[in-house]
């Protein structure tokens, strides 16, 4: 049994956990969502000689492991989302850890100034950053993922190897939030990665994430996450 | 022996790497600081299954890994730099990568609005990021290791249990550079975390760290890196 900690209004950080928890089949609680959940988040943030700087974090017996990564590191080996092989299991991380860079820079698009400040109070800072970054960095990331994607020795089913792994599962988190968040740019860039777009299609028909995807548990994408759709900053 | 690829005018990203090699003592050629090195290291990154999206990477035989966390678990591994227990070693990697966060927002405080844009070009919009993370982000990074440092079971002179791992160079890596680039805030909040402070001092004394340190191999800070001095924006 799995205890996930993450901000409960918010797909965020958290989702790449949950998709991974979710594929696995694997008996999870997402604690922050229930009664008194955030009081009990914040209260476990506080204990431990290993706290997190922030969430997601999770528990399982006596471990508490934060960090998005760090934490699909460890699922990765317990539930056969990454392969066995020290290279393999460095690649699908290395992938992973970009993913995490892109999400960082997504953030950054409504919060270029100050990441206490609320978004109204940055407007025109988050125009010129998101600007660039539906111009310059998606096309960026996901023309990468299209190369790693082609160059894989397994195929171009998944990102490592013959078989689905948890940077996959993240990879349809990202594309599924930039989609939400910068349509057209998303839409144009995904045109010229036709197997990042196919790889997108087949993971949300997994059956488990298809169930999850609709069921309660799946936060729908909103104005306070990490992937915003604010109109005035698609261009 | 290892081969690093990483920018050759610039600490940056790649130093996290250095200081990990340096101190395992492990033989490694910094590529692009070579006659014809940047040909090399861009050709490389046009190369086989596993192209980085940036630098820094790590060949190594056949093996070709990047991302800095990622290529510090690799060498954390190989040369003692880790616990050898599956926690331990989760552990170091998540504190890795709460650093990775750091060195990132470190980053955007002088290109807050457009990673491909000058700093002169954004110097408004740097001065209200750096406001804040001087203010607020600064203190509580530090604050967050002085927890984790005075919790360690294993006392308060290293991250994690009883001997020194990657993630202790690289703490002192991000002081240096919050050091340079903000030294009053960065002294401000040294002064409430004495632990850090200690930390940063006794892996500078660390005889091959020292050692390169005063060598030419140690590349000065300078404003083309990660952490700039912008007297405007230090407050």
């Amino acid at each position: 049994m799995y205890e996930l900690y993450y901000w409960p209004m918010i797909q965020g950080r958290g989702e790449f956990v949950r998709l991974a928890l979710e594929e696995a089949g694997a008996d999870y609680a997402d604690i922050a969502r229930d009664k008194n959940g955030m009081e009990k988040m914040l209260a476990v943030m506080e204990e431990g000689p290993h706290p997190s700087f922030a969430p997601p974090f999770l528990r399982h017996g006596k471990k508490c492991i934060g960090q998005t990564a760090t934490i699909l590191l460890y699922l990765g080996d317990r539930h056969n989302l990454a392969p066995t092989s020290e290279t393999g299991r460095l690649w699908t991380q290395q992938i992973q850890q970009t993913l995490a860079d892109a999400v960082f820079e997504a953030h950054e698009t409504h919060h270029p100034v100050g990441l206490g400040l609320y978004y109204e109070d940055q407007k025109p800072e988050a125009r010129k950053r998101a600007q660039e970054f539906r111009k310059e960095r998606i096309p960026k990331f996901l023309d990468w993922f299209e190369t790693i994607l082609t160059r894989n020795p397994g195929g171009t089913r998944y990102l490592v190897g013959k078989s689905l792994t948890y940077a996959d599962l993240s990879l349809f988190q990202l594309v599924e939030g930039l989609d939400y968040a910068f349509p057209k740019a998303t839409r144009r860039a995904l045109k010229k990665t036709p197997k990042v777009a196919a790889l997108r299609d087949a993971v949300a028909k997994r059956p488990r994430i298809a169930a999850y995807l609709a069921s309660e548990r799946r936060i729908p994408f909103n104005e306070d996450g990490i992937f915003r759709r604010y109109p005035e900053i698609d261009g």
